[in-house]
């Protein structure tokens, strides 16, 4: 059973991810927890009145529970009300990622597509460097969401963002003159990399405290010096400069968190097409829950619009 | 002979174009022309004095003449002194557009270019419409700069800019799910056509005074409108609005000069890749005249930022 | 009896317009539909339980109905329960224009003092104009509301703020030389007939997709090259570009959705007064529901201002 | 003679006033004068050669000269050279004020023109405060212009300003109710009055020390507070604090260096009208010197746009 | 017993001031108050069900009463349910300002911190003045909150807020040399006094008419003046000048609500310096409130920035 | 003899660093070199006519020559006409440093009085961190300016810059509670030091290329995470982070070049700090050219402003 089929005075039991979990006390001066649950589905809230200690320790956000309830109305809004309530098994299906939303495309669809770009780069140095992030990311880089929110913000979507603008990457430079791939599809793999440490990870992400401080931009940066110190480059050596700068410039404007503006071709072409895959997808998922002939709700990352969903001529 | 080629203190002899021609007076009371000559290697001045009424009539901006005399250097740039200078006949190349640099694909592939990309829209209404306004344009179509200045300032330029981005949209509708093809090919191929009214012409390019007071954006809905009446198409239709909205929000924000932002997926799209396009062009451009290890000249339209041009690795 | 005179416990029996109908599930899974009713003197929410298919199918947003039942206060706001409610029939009130407030001048008097203006229009090419335009919106221009709320979302809004602006440019022609009134004048009377399409009419209005997508600007716009075709005229003929400049100018600034910016003096003087008109209604409508001494509530269109009613001096 | 007339190679003599004059060494290291001379026709400037510490401490700005010479061309500019330059003596045309364009309408007219508005202020606090700040001003009033440059920069051009806007708001409240004239009035009648202090006068005007230590909106409103105490009134009064309100706002917006709002209908209103009444003598300044067909120069205030001159239809 | 110590289910009786009372109507028609007391420790609310006409005349905003009752929960939030509420008498503790939280200094340490740098000015010109502002001023300068909210909206936060900055530009003068310490004390010293003016007091701070429709800072340049004519100084003397520029330019931008920009070295030190103690006071009050390792909420005044408060390394 | 001493006309010998030098073409086809030469007095131009492809070689900016000539007027322009010139010798005063002029602290004064902050430093890490960056920098610290231009753009400025923004922040630690002046410390030290990367020394002062395309933020932050990598430090080290954090963000705003705004109480007073230092030394450089009473030139880092020398009160 999942959470997107539940209905009003209806019997439920399912497994659970607790996405959120806040201790409050009741009018009665009791403690109780305000949960919320989610799978890849949907969300749905729930109380757990006169919660123990140990249950409080136990329902935190990221774990995965068993519950049994009923579906209830509360103002106009779905709602369960428990009946039971335990932490899942190792024999249950307790991985936190199952509960979370994934990309369209698989973990190994996206590790093939991107392959072929990385054996593209020949520079030694790109090729070291992409080698040692990539490395030190290992499986993250295809798990973690590429947003806390917004377009991407689902299992996978770091991986997906990057290989979307690497397929565009491609198409632009067979359509102009003189673009140096091993730059573009180097800074295209490392451009978001700083998330995995920006972001908690792909389940309840949150902004880390290293997040908020240095941002994900300045946090690659320092990892390409590191990188470099490890394989005895020098991080000011021309070409290094090079990619670091696509790196800090990707956001294009300096209100926008880049701390110099592009000023390569290659670091041009990158924040534009970063632009274009952000903007189809947000456009997608929002035009996804929209009738045809029905405006989306607006999109704050495109400028707080409203998009259209044509009707079908017939 | 061709102005490029011009040195001090040397023979002149060559065919050129009359870019501009000003009417001044001497110190000594009588009226001299001070001229500026093009062709597609550089432009260059000279003065006419002791101008007569027949000549002031006659070497006016988009003339083509034939000239003799002698580069000399004035205040450390090089200029012309003139021994004769007369109209080119009918006989000789006279074509203006002869001396006008012009886009590096030749027209004809520039049509070739193009056709499929008409062919693929079936929507009877796009179909229609397209077709209405590029048979209208005509040859300008392919003749026409896509600006007065900057990028694509060339002979072509509107064409050829219209070619890159719908090869931009080709591959963008293969990357991407639910894009209309029609309706973006459609908008694409439209986009600019305003153009052929704002601005004069290929040679001696300038703002009409329609183009000053209307805008391209509002000269080209106001052309579809006449076509829709033309072909007994509501202006209102709901096709046609769509058409309509992706011409009018192609600037993508307001002070750029769209009156409506973009609502609909294709028209942020073709924003997106009409920007695209003229950032790679202007880096381009900027670069080819600059040597490895040196910035460009500020780009006004990017935001005024000087580019880098890399050194070769060893 | 009129919404503005209900009490908390007392008995109601009215006509009145249903502006809102949402249809809402109970927390008993039953659907029902919550209300809102208004007539000019005001609006009150009530919601109808159980509601039927057929209810729910008749008491749409724009239908008048006549309900009895009971004021009762709820979280401190009125509003009613409902002891019968049914459409109202031929017979009875029913013209939904009815309970819409409308400006405190009559048609008839609006009608009257725009006709010396449109008849002080001699120059052949805007009388036509102004006319076929005029002519295709009919009586919809002396009901039309001037906007969606804000000042003149009221029944005869477009026309009255029509006539206020075409006042104060009659006073500023007299007081400076050289203005085209003709030209001015039909400018003026054009400027916001795009909200004819704009928006969908005095009753419950809402944006049209149409307006959303193409804006009130480039609707007048080609509704004029529609009326030049229709009457042989060029759209880009010289006087025509002037007309098309003053209504899509009108916004005085890009930012505001205006393709082009003021370059013609009566340009400039129609984009002022348009303001003008509008920010002294905007702040007289505030002002009157405050007390002197106190400060109104703050006017979002004038820049978030709070305006002050004076105390009178003894 | 006039110095619109001055022609290349012919003899020169007339009165004129000293608008600028600078020392300046020559290559031979010997001092000369570098002077502008004008009349009400225009400017011609001629440079003093060995100029002696008594010509030095004569030939100020704002003086009058009487001089002979002839007129020359230098870079394709008149100019003069003179013969004979000596200060004008009592007898003779020697008011520095006859050498400066003055607004088309007399001192007579302005006078006759403000004073119903005057007479119209019948609140006694208005009243007084307004006679006490034109009585200090006295004659000043109807010389000074109303900006260092730009639209009003003429001898007379602070009355002529204030007379337009005082028209302008008398037209507004008759098609407008719920005007308080007396207090509009009066803040027109004030509202650049601390010009008189800012600038330092009619002749070669510039800003003094206090005009940019203080700005002449803070002038003004520290001189009524000196008019309040000069008449045992309250600076902080009611009517007083709105009088005030209408001079600190009338800018509009902080930016444009108002420190409050406009938050009074007639503060609105005084705002819009100066606007108003600058944009358009900005605008008809400017196309008086263009051609039918021609734009103007860019016009800084205008948000430095150009304005086309229409061509007459035949 | 304290405000901060009420806990629910648990009986209460205090002294508190009224800090805000609304009058509402019952759903059975009564009236009744709905309050919020306070004291330093901090706010509460109550309902006064079925008040009486004399009840609502009583219990006013910056009225000290003796309640009794009980604390309870209402939507996860403490409240009142009062049993007993009455005024307090003048024996008891009835100085509203006993229950406003105050600064941490006493209004002694800040006499004597203001003391020497008053002492310091020897200018006659800025002695004469200052003192005569806060002669007028009086204690009202020691209780006055330096805003209305946000940081120093404390009982003595003017005095406060004006004793930081003086300590910091002594240290400023100590540091740099050419600082006319005579004018930058004095300009310190009045800078905010207008504020004496703008805000009703230290209890139930509510901004004036006057100072909605001045400002603060003109009303300290009006007294200026004031304080000039009564002292026989001329208020465009250069002294004078210089000060007033130090009070109008000191919130350092126009779009900040000054008239003019810092033009003085003196001018401009003011500005950063009242930042700068802003600055300091906001992010430490936020960050007293937050544990270790968490993130304050938004700062409205600082950009709307969250500030960390780092854990305490072992 | 020096730059300041030249006059018109008169015998010239002196040692003088090359700043500038640009080969041009003459007239006549030959080769000569534009040079600037400076001192710490001033700067002047000369033209070395017929330049030798050894002179073009040998006369490179940042050299030290020998000269003699004469001082002649061109334009107004005081200038030099060269008899000879010639690279200065290693027994001559050949040190290009020796010709920059200086900030008013001696070397030996800088060191001094930036010891006692980094001993104040006691947190291991900082001192670690701080150590590692100045040690690399070495004599560098005190030789460089603080920028290529404007204030500090003096030998030795980027040392003064530090030790003044040190000594502010000292005295604020003094008045206020809660400052980590560890971390403080080693901010203002590092904020900086980016410089000796970004600009390319004391003589001659340009932007590097990774001074352009990475800038001086990113490039400390890059030697943080080096140092820390030397030291076995982990650069996500919650100390670590907040270091990094006062560099990331001194800038203030992302639109000046921060990629991530202050969020730290140490951060918002360096951001305050450096702005307040910079700003006081624009202010009195500007103000030390200019006569009591006048305005200085506009001072670009600060708004544009022009700044006033008061007159001195008799």
């Amino acid at each position: 059973m999942q959470i997107k089929s539940i209905e009003n005075n209806q019997g439920v039991e399912l497994f659970a991810l607790i996405q959120d979990a806040q201790v409050r006390t009741a009018r009665n001066g009791s403690q109780y927890l305000s949960l919320t649950f989610s799978d890849p589905t949907g969300t749905i809230g729930a109380n757990l009145w006169d919660a123990t200690a140990d249950q409080i320790a136990d329902f935190l956000p990221g774990r995965v529970v068993y519950l049994t309830g009923q579906g209830s109305s509360y103002q106009d809004k779905l709602q369960l009300t428990l009946q039971t309530l335990r932490l899942a098994t190792a024999e249950e299906p307790s991985d936190p990622s199952l509960y979370v939303a994934r990309v369209a495309i698989s973990e190994e669809e996206l590790k093939s597509g991107l392959r072929p770009f990385f054996a593209a780069i020949q520079t030694p140095v790109y090729r070291t460097i992409v080698s040692s992030l990539l490395g030190t990311a290992g499986e993250r880089f295809f798990t973690y969401p590429a947003a806390k929110q917004n377009h991407h913000a689902l299992v996978g979507g770091l991986a997906w963002h990057t290989l979307s603008i690497l397929r565009l990457a491609q198409s632009v430079s067979q359509l102009y003159a003189g673009i140096n791939t091993d730059l573009l599809y180097a800074g295209i793999l490392l451009h978001d990399c700083g998330k995995l440490v920006e972001l908690s990870g792909p389940v309840a992400t949150q902004y880390t405290t290293a997040g908020n401080l240095l941002g994900h931009i300045s946090i690659v940066d320092g990892e390409i010096v590191q990188a470099c110190l490890a394989n005895q480059l020098d991080p000011n050596d021309d070409q290094v400069v090079l990619l670091r700068h696509l790196i800090l410039a990707h956001h294009g404007r300096l209100e926008y968190g880049s701390p110099v503006k592009p000023q390569l071709l290659e670091a041009q072409i990158l924040h534009q097409l970063d632009d274009l895959d952000a903007s189809i997808v947000e456009v997608q998922q929002a035009l996804a829950e929209v009738q045809p002939g029905e405006f989306s709700p607006r999109i704050f990352a495109l400028d707080n619009r409203k998009f259209y969903q044509p009707t079908q001529p017939e």
